[in-house]
């Protein structure tokens, strides 16, 4: 049975709005009540599994699910043996270099030399700077990256940015922007040149809207 | 000013209570509707910084932090370059090897070569492997490892185990204990051989509990 990986937080909502266009309803994972994190489709025609955003490409990779509904940039930063199939045009957002608005740089390349930028995303982070020749140090971090620079253990921070209310609320601003993000659709390579599970048909009915 | 680094999530409370004791008081921390992530104690004492667990040896290591409480497992798996001071006698779990129950599999050696383990912990789940001389594929997850032997993805899980609940209900069990995990005390290790900020005070007083 064609089994799609779904990301819990900000996509989930308009991801399962699209399998419903398609004709898949995974609507309880939206109930506050749910615990289960495989489910079928009420008339038994997929399965759905609902899994951290950063897991989706795993699981896709792996082929325990053909189809996934992933962010660009979790696909940018995990580098995963997934086919991207298709920008499914929500979940809009940015990976920017910001600093303190108080500081002087206006652009990653016056960062200092050997200065600290902490980041959820390091291998995006890394990438950056290389291409620019700066050696910068990147600090993984799991959340509230804002408080590097608040703390003053970084200079500036790269993350994803989509209102800009929290860089706002904490004294930061964009200097640089990475590369712009949104929800893509992605399928495990082997599954999709295959065909199996009818996946081209499915996926003709996800993307159409 | 003494900047101590508590970890959002289970070991928040005993955290808080610990500091309280030692005459700092951030349950400011515990308040829903708080939004702060750096806050003075209101004597004015001492600052605390409310991050993931997993980033607490970060801000202890480059400094931001001098102190800084986390569990054993997560100093286990980041390897940070911190003095453990003390061992704080609360948030008891281990770190398990489980598979599903219904598997042949009752210890980690029973495992196939080039099997495959899910874990949110790779490097811990690396280590206990390669100890055992057995060449298993290691899956980083970030959420719900569980989903990895009930999808079919991983013949067994390395995850940290509290009261073993979420193992039962999702038809796991546990064949190996890789190590027991507590809260810890953690320090700067240049501030601690310095006794900066009169530290070794601040820490008797955390510690004589």
């Amino acid at each position: 049975m064609l089994t799609i990986a779904l990301p819990k937080g900000a996509l989930l909502k308009d991801s399962i709005k699209l399998c419903q266009q398609a004709g898949l309803d995974f609507s309880l994972f939206l109930e506050e009540s749910n615990r289960q994190l495989q489910i079928e489709d009420p008339q038994g025609l997929a399965k759905a599994l609902l899994v951290r955003a950063q897991d989706v490409p795993v699981y896709v990779e792996y082929g325990q699910a053909h189809l996934g509904i992933v962010g660009y940039d979790v696909l940018k930063e995990k580098q995963a043996d997934v086919a991207q199939i298709a920008d499914l045009g929500f979940g809009y957002c940015r990976m920017s270099v910001a600093v303190p608005s108080a500081s002087s740089y206006r652009s990653s390349s016056d960062l200092p030399a050997h200065g600290i930028v902490a980041s959820k995303f390091v291998n995006c982070a890394k990438e950056h700077f290389r291409a620019l020749d700066l050696p910068v140090e990147i600090v993984p971090l799991y959340g509230s990256v804002e408080l590097g620079p608040i703390t003053g253990m970084s200079e500036a921070i790269v993350d994803l940015v989509s209102t800009g209310k929290t860089l706002r609320e904490n004294g930061l601003i964009e200097i640089d922007i990475l590369f712009e993000s949104s929800a893509y659709l992605v399928a495990n390579p082997l599954t999709y040149r295959l065909n199996s599970y009818q996946l081209s048909e499915w996926v003709k009915k996800i993307i159409r809207n």
